[in-house]
C-alpha cells in the first residue's frame, strides 16, 4: 500500500462540476488501496478575485487581514471537495494549513514553513479517510496568525506534507502532460520527458520552465520526495521528478530539456574605472534594491581607455529600480553611462549528461551560429548553459537547438558516456 | 470610557463600499473615547451562495465541511472591515470564532455556546485597537471542529462577546431605525419604541417580530446585556431593550407592541374519545416529530358522544410531517379525522404593564369584535396576549388593535398603574 499526495490546482477546481470530477479521480486513487492525502488550491480565479476586493476596500490592505482573506479560497474549495468525495461514498476530511500542522514563519503573503507536523492526516489516514488540506497556508506559532506561502504555495503544500508523511510520490496534477523538453507552443515538435532529476528540474525551472514552482522543486530535492507532474484531463502518465541516489546508475540523456525565457532586460553600466572594487560597489548598490540579478558579464577594459563596461540581467519588473538606483550613485560610482536593453531572450539548456560529455557548448554554439543568430552573454552551470540573444530570437533559437540535441519527437535522443565538457 | 459591542449584518456590509460606510462608523465610536468590539455578517448573499454551491456539489452536504465552507464568508467581511479601519488610521486585528474564544458545542449547523473566552479580543482592547470577531462562528474543543450558530448567530456571537467582556452596551445594527410597535408595513402609523424590556422583546420576538433573533434577545437576557437596535443608516438613537433589576421602577405602558405572525398553521384532531391520557398521547407522538407545538386548544367534550376536538397551531413547514404522523397513528389513538387549516394568523399584543392592569383582554377582545374580526384560539402568558384570527383578517386586525391601544404615532400612549388583569 502506498501513500498518495496529490496536488490540484485551481484550474482543476474550477466550478462545481470540475470539483465532483477531481472527486472521482482521487476515490479512484483510494479505491487501489492507496492512502491519499490532496492539498488543494482555490478555485479558479478566487485568489486573484479576492486581491481586487481588498484593493476594491484600501489601496494599501493589511498584511495580516489579507492572509485572513485570502486563505478563505482554499478552504471553500477543500470543504466542497470533501463533500464531493463524501456523497461518493467514501469517508473524507478538510484540514486547513493550521490543523494539518503547517508551520511557518511570520511573514505574511510570503510565508516559509519552517515544521510540519500532520498529527491529525496522519490520524485521518489511520482510520481509512482521505484527508484533503488546504494549499498556500500555514501558521505561525508566535502570534497564532493563519498565514500564506506565497507563490507555489500549494505545490509546496503538497511537496511538504509528502515529505513529512514520507509519501510514495507527489502527484501534481496541472493541465499538460507533463515536463516537456520544450515548451510545446514554441518548439511543436517537443514531447513529453518521462523522467527528470529534481537538480535539471531545478535548472529548467529557472531557466524559465513554468509547469513547477522552484520552491516545490527545491523542497522535494531537499526532502527526496519523488514528484509525477500529470494531467489532471488524462489518466496517461506524466512525468517523474526523482532525487536518484549517490552512484545510482540513472541513464542520462545529455541535454533533458531546452527552456527560452522573455522575462529578463539587460543593464549595461558603461566606461566603469577599471579599478579594484568597483564591480563589488556596483553589485551592492544593486543588492539594496533586493533585485535578482541573474546573468553577469564583465567586458575586457580597453587598455587605451582605463574603462569598462559591465552588464547585468534581471527580472524586468525590478528594471526601472535599479536604474534608478544605480543613476543616483552615479557621481559616487563614476560610470559613464548606464544602456537599459528590455529586447533580450534566455535562451538555457539542461542536461545532467553534461557533466560527463565533451562539446555541449561547442554545438550549442554552431547550432545557433548556423542559423544566424548571435550570442551576446553566457552563463553556464554544472548541469545548464544559457545564453542572451535578441527578444525576436528565441523562439527560432529554442527549436534549432531543440533539433540539434535530438529532442524533437521524432529524433532520437542522444545517450552516451564521454568526457568532461 | 465604555465597552461598546457592535454588530453588522450582511446587508451592512454587502460590498467594497459598504464595508468603508461601516469602518467609519466604527472609527467614530472609537474616536469618542470608547473599546470597539466588532461583530460581523457575511457580505450580502454570501452565505446562501456558498450553500448553493454545496448543493451544487452534493444533495447532502456534509454538515462539518458544510460549516468549514459557510464560515469563510464571515472571514472574508471581517478581514476587509479589519484592512479598511486600518486604512483609516486606526488599529484593527480580526479574529475568527476560534481566536476570539467561542467555545460550542459538537452541533454542526445549530451550535451552542458553551463558554467565551475572549482572551486575544481583552488583548486587543487594552492595545488600543478596534477587535473584529468573524459572526455566526465558533470552536468545539472536543472535535477540535469549527462550527456554526445557526439562525441569529451573528446576533448571539455579539452579544455572547458583550456578556463576557462586560459592555456596557451591545448595538445591533440593522435596516430599520428600530423595534416598532407593530411592523410598520402592515401598520403605518406604528411609532419607533424607545425603551423595552428583554421580557418584553422576547415575547415580541416569539411573536413574531423578526427586527432581533430570539436566541440573541435569551442570551442577552440571562446576561444582564443591555441592546441597542439601531440603523446602520442614521446616527439617531434606536430601541433600548434593558434588563431592569427587580423592583427597579420602570415605566410600562401597558402594551408596547403588538406582533402578527402567518407562518403558523392549525391541525384539529376531531372526534378524540374523551378519556384520561388521550392529549398526552397525542402530544407525545407530536413530539417525537420534533415540531415545535405553539398554541392548544381543547373544547370541552359533547357529553353525548363523549368525543372532543384538540386544536393546536405550530410553524406550516412542520405540518405536513405531523399530519403524516398522526395519520400513522390513528388506529392506535381512536380519532375521527384531521383537519389542516393554513390561513390562521396569530396577533399578540405585549406589554410588561399587563400584569397591573386589567381589562387588557377585554379592550383587545372588544376592538376586535367591534371591527367584525373573530377570535378562533386565545393563548396568554404574564406580559402577552395572543388570538388566532383568519390569516386574510391579520392585517386589519393588527391595525385596529395598534390603534386601540394608543400605540399610534399621533395617539397618546396610555401608561397607567392599575390592579391585575
Amino acid at each position: 500500500m502506498s501513500l498518495i499526495v496529490q496536488k490540484f490546482g485551481g484550474s482543476s477546481v474550477a466550478d462545481a462540476e470540475s470539483i465532483k470530477r477531481v472527486a472521482k479521480r482521487i476515490v479512484e486513487t483510494r479505491k487501489a488501496g492507496n492512502e491519499v492525502v490532496v492539498a488543494v488550491s482555490a478555485m479558479g480565479d478566487t485568489t486573484d478575485e479576492l486581491i481586487d476586493l481588498a484593493h476594491e476596500v484600501t489601496p494599501i490592505p493589511d498584511a495580516r487581514e489579507m492572509d485572513m482573506l485570502l486563505t478563505t479560497g482554499e478552504r471553500i474549495s477543500m470543504a466542497l471537495l470533501a463533500m464531493a468525495i463524501k456523497s461518493l461514498g467514501h469517508e473524507a476530511r478538510s484540514y486547513t494549513g493550521s490543523q494539518a500542522g503547517m508551520i511557518t514563519d511570520a511573514q505574511h503573503g510570503a510565508a516559509r514553513i519552517v515544521d510540519v507536523t500532520p498529527v491529525r492526516v496522519r490520524e485521518a489516514l489511520d482510520e481509512g479517510a482521505i484527508a484533503i488540506v488546504a494549499g498556500f497556508q500555514g501558521f505561525n506559532r508566535d502570534s497564532r496568525d493563519i498565514t500564506t506561502l506565497g507563490r507555489g504555495g500549494s505545490d509546496t503544500t503538497a511537496v511538504a506534507l509528502a515529505a513529512a508523511l514520507n509519501a510514495d510520490v507527489c502527484e501534481i496534477y496541472t493541465d499538460v502532460d507533463g515536463v516537456f523538453t520544450a515548451d510545446p507552443r514554441v518548439v511543436p515538435r517537443a514531447h513529453k520527458i518521462d523522467t527528470i532529476t529534481s537538480e535539471e528540474m531545478l535548472e529548467l525551472a529557472a531557466a524559465g520552465a513554468k509547469v513547477l514552482y522552484i520552491r516545490a522543486v527545491e523542497y522535494a530535492r531537499r526532502h527526496g520526495v519523488t514528484l509525477h507532474v500529470r494531467s489532471s484531463f488524462s489518466p496517461a502518465e506524466g512525468t517523474l521528478v526523482i532525487n536518484p541516489t549517490e552512484g545510482e546508475k540513472v541513464e542520462e540523456p545529455i541535454i533533458t530539456g531546452v527552456a527560452g525565457d522573455l522575462s529578463e532586460a539587460k543593464i549595461t553600466v558603461v566606461g566603469v574605472p577599471d579599478v579594484p572594487g568597483k564591480a563589488a560597489e556596483i553589485f551592492t548598490i544593486v543588492a539594496k534594491t533586493g533585485a535578482n540579478i541573474d546573468m553577469i558579464v564583465q567586458n575586457v577594459s580597453a587598455a587605451a581607455t582605463g574603462l569598462t563596461d559591465i552588464s547585468f540581467t534581471l527580472p524586468k519588473s525590478d528594471g526601472q529600480k535599479v536604474l534608478t538606483t544605480l543613476k543616483a550613485e552615479q557621481p559616487e560610482v563614476g560610470f559613464q553611462s548606464l544602456q537599459y536593453d528590455d529586447q533580450i531572450g534566455k535562451l538555457s539548456v539542461v542536461g545532467a549528461g553534461m557533466r560527463t560529455n565533451a562539446g555541449v557548448s561547442a554545438q550549442l554554439f554552431t547550432s545557433l551560429s548556423d542559423n544566424g543568430i548571435n550570442i551576446e552573454m553566457i552563463s553556464t552551470s554544472e548541469i545548464r548553459i544559457s545564453v542572451v540573444t535578441r527578444a525576436d530570437s528565441l523562439a527560432k533559437a529554442t527549436q534549432v537547438v531543440h533539433t540539434a540535441f535530438g529532442l524533437d519527437s521524432d529524433g532520437e535522443a542522444k545517450v552516451y558516456a564521454g568526457t568532461g565538457r
